[in-house]
């Protein structure tokens, strides 16, 4: 059995490739870059994952458009990334508009050329408060769209075990397969000392909190 | 009103952009290379047909990644393109896995960035015998994704005006809208003369027979 992974070098996504490799799979390794401002740190991170276990591949896919259409603090240099305190409520500023579809997509034509009979998607609960496309209704619907998409034999499943999970349970979960987070990078606003403020470190520095472990990454 | 087009330079693509500036839109063309074979001349077209309509804006975006996902004669130079009579039936030997979706999915991140109303896409019935991401099925899901992926008040229409008619009633419209047809492509094998025979050509030739018209761009 084989499934492609989206790898983003992350906390979530590594844990999740290390699931998906407990289940039974062979990766495939997805990373995208997108523009965002630390991508070369993400993509170092997701190569060493995929190095730990083993991945028949690894594609590196290129969606500099997204920078190019615009409209997200993640990746226009002229949107400052706001603290995760100063972030306020609503649709989050580092969105990306139908990010998600966007890397789906292309999981999904990696999956179909290589026969692969899962795809393994990151999304969660802390997400789809604000992110249109991390809902779970999003989710199924495009799981019809793979099922209608491609060849009638593809078979293609879409997983998303960390939908109804928080970061602390993901975290415990990586804790109990021995995942390197020190290989790991989660901050959208430095490359070599986390910041400790954005909001993705604002939340990964929580789930160690909540499960009592020290974060080995380095932090500003 | 404003709606993004896909607008490869074929036949199909320029007739559809001619139809939204008919049906009140301003257009945004969105015109994809992804390693074909024939992609500095379709480029070309879709600037020709951008630039009569007076489109808003022309973003060109490269999906090279699907030519190393590879699995397609369109994009895999060691597979040779097939001649129409020798294809037989099938999925096509030209078909790019999951192909529609990834156009969509940048077409719905470039819709919802701009602020349209629209998609325009040229999804026509004598392509749905055989690609299983041209099935109205399949745009009726992706309609359901784009809907539950984007804002809430985003409001986007997937419309393909094209899916139950065929190439010769595609082509009659365009005639009636004076659709320069001398500023578009087809071939999917030579840059310069068409080749005529492949499958591309052959279609495109039958439509211009059974409407009794001379078709503008040169034949070997």
């Amino acid at each position: 059995m084989k499934a492609v992974c989206l790898l983003s070098g992350g906390m979530d996504s590594s844990t999740l490739a290390y699931l998906a490799k407990h289940e039974g799979y062979e990766i495939l390794a997805l990373h995208f870059t997108y523009g965002q401002r630390t991508e070369d740190k993400e993509r170092e991170c997701a190569h060493l994952i995929a190095r730990n276990l083993n991945a028949l591949e690894f594609l590196d896919v290129d969606l500099a458009y997204l920078k190019r259409v615009g409209a997200s603090s993640l990746t226009d240099p002229n949107i400052t990334v706001k603290s995760h305190e100063k972030a306020g409520g609503g649709i989050p500023q580092t969105y990306v508009p139908f990010r998600n579809a966007n890397l789906l997509s292309v999981a999904t034509s990696f999956a179909e050329a290589k026969g692969a009979d899962a795809i393994y998607i990151g999304v969660q609960a802390s997400d789809y408060s604000g992110y249109p496309d991390c809902k779970p209704e999003f989710i199924d619907a495009f799981q019809q769209v793979i099922t209608l998409g491609t060849r009638p034999d593809s078979g293609i499943v879409l997983k998303t075990p960390f939908v109804r999970l928080n970061k602390a349970e993901i975290l415990r979960m990586g804790m109990n397969m021995e995942v390197p987070y020190e290989d790991t990078w989660s901050c959208y606003s430095e490359n070599d000392v986390a910041c400790g403020v954005c909001g993705s470190c604002h939340f990964r520095l929580e789930a160690f909190r909540q499960i009592g472990v020290q974060d080995p990454i380095p932090y500003r």
